[in-house]
């Protein structure tokens, strides 16, 4: 059942003991949401604690302070940022059934919760738990403000996509009210690389191929590659990857082949406004957003390309 | 003489005839200012024109769409962020005598004008340009609020950097409300990259010299390296180097050492908050900000080399 923000901050008002779900992979709105939450929860005297599938990256370690550890048998599953239940992980065979109260942003997901909050035109889920500390009038404090700005923060990689909307601006502006290290929660997130992540970057420009006037740039993460960085990059390192072709100057189409096994092959399309990606990718059975979407082909490297380039390029010829 | 906002904004509807001055090499914020005040003042009813010692970079050509083209004799000079007369380049002799208001937002700078409108705390001067249009009570449109919006986003790193305030966000709230392509022009600002660009930080990386346990990472931009990639960079490109080597994790002094002639280098340092680059080029006579500080030093590239190291070492010796 649908709900809005005043519901569900009547919601968490009346009930305790609370376990908060983020995502697998959990990126800095999924953990921003669940801390925030958590620390918002426990201001209010109530007990509330935080659970992922997967480990938290270590430059994200810092969101676990806005809370207290408690222990105790929670009977309330709250999830933030979780789009469908298969994403919590290894946690959806425990708990998947018995979500509470799910807390959402996107636009497409299955529900799964008793009662749902979703907003879709939120940039990020913390928007709405920040909507919820107020709806309760319960003051954050620095911690929790970190946390709200880390979500907003990454889910619109510092303000820039176009995600961002005024109502995202005028948080952060209320956050930034309270005192934490902005800029160098910011470096951290979006600035710093690690000597490894820099090696694999080196390696994937120097083994992009262009093609159609230089407007399609095509990276390939095959197994051999990532095995030679596995020891120096992270798993989001490789990930990151899917971003660069299309940071090229004049590149309207920026893919990335990343290879699963000896002959499956994920495809990664990021395109500029003139391409929709998702359509392009549906013509392999993918999907995904207009911008950024995703499918998976079988064959060996050379017959993936063989099968993917005649659409890119096509897509390409068909664009102006 | 030091004026406030409302005095400003009463001088500028009581004069006509403006010439806008922006500084030389422009960047987002002081181009932003110039186009954004001209515009604002043709919708009074005034004529205006803006004008630049250098050439304005294609990526910021847009701007120039909010005002219209107008040849009239000028009456009024005003400044639009720039800290020193000396700044405006070669428009320093013919104008740099008679400008009438300087509107800035450097904390250090040199009084030239007759009359000055500076706020140190804003986090771009066009901040101080949009407090004008409301104390003027001028509604902005489309193309004047993407100009503002340039300039907060090119001076703040797009929202990320210590200068960005509470203010700065409550002001891109604001201007988010007027329709213009802002996650484009981010894109375009700060993620597009030429492949000459990508070549340059490929060699860049590739000869990065580290030193005290890789805390310092140092960066030589000789000569033959630049004249190797002048073809395909242009001078921003070059400038854009100094940031890389600070971006490495772990790197608490990121040192770029560009050459000037054949025994002049120009020394940028950029620092963790556990060192101060001001003090530290202070030794070699420089100086500069507390985390981005020059000097130039003479001699060979190892003499200079050798003059440097030991400071830089003896600063990360004295940082924990």
């Amino acid at each position: 059942m649908l709900i809005d923000v005043k519901r569900a901050a009547r919601m968490l008002k009346q009930y305790d003991d609370y376990l908060i779900l983020s995502h697998a992979n959990p990126d800095g709105d999924t953990l921003g949401c669940a801390y925030a939450l958590c620390g918002i929860l426990q201001k209010m005297g109530k007990r509330a604690k935080c659970l992922c599938a997967d480990e938290v990256a270590d430059r994200m370690k810092y969101l676990a302070e806005a809370i207290e550890v408690q222990e105790f048998e929670h009977k309330t599953i709250v999830s933030v940022d979780v789009a469908d239940r298969k994403l919590l992980g290894a946690l959806d065979k425990v708990y998947g059934d018995e979500v509470f109260l799910a807390i959402d942003h996107h636009g497409s997901r299955t529900e799964f919760a008793e009662f749902t909050l979703v907003e879709p035109d939120s940039a990020a889920a913390c928007e709405l738990i920040y909507e919820i500390a107020e709806e309760l009038d319960v003051p954050l404090n620095d911690k929790i403000a970190a946390c709200l700005y880390t979500g907003l923060s990454t889910d619109t990689g510092c303000f820039r996509f176009s995600n961002t909307t005024p109502r995202t601006h005028q948080i952060a502006a209320k956050l930034m009210e309270y005192h934490f290290p902005y800029a160098g929660l910011n470096y951290m997130l979006f600035d710093m690389k690690s000597k490894g992540r820099i090696s694999l970057e080196q390696d994937v420009y120097d083994s992009m191929e262009f093609y159609a006037d230089d407007k399609i740039a095509l990276v390939c993460l095959t197994l051999e590659l990532m095995d030679r960085h596995s020891g120096s990059v992270d798993a989001e390192d490789f990930n990151g990857i899917a971003g660069l072709p299309r940071r090229i100057e004049g590149v309207e189409l920026g893919v990335t082949v990343k290879q699963k096994e000896e002959k499956v092959f994920k495809i990664s399309v990021r395109s500029s406004e003139k391409i929709d990606a998702a359509k392009l990718c549906e013509k392999f059975n993918g999907g995904g957003h207009a911008r950024a979407a995703g499918c998976t082909l079988e064959g060996t490297l050379d017959e993936v390309k063989a099968m993917l380039l005649p659409v890119l390029m096509n897509a390409i010829d068909n664009c102006d």
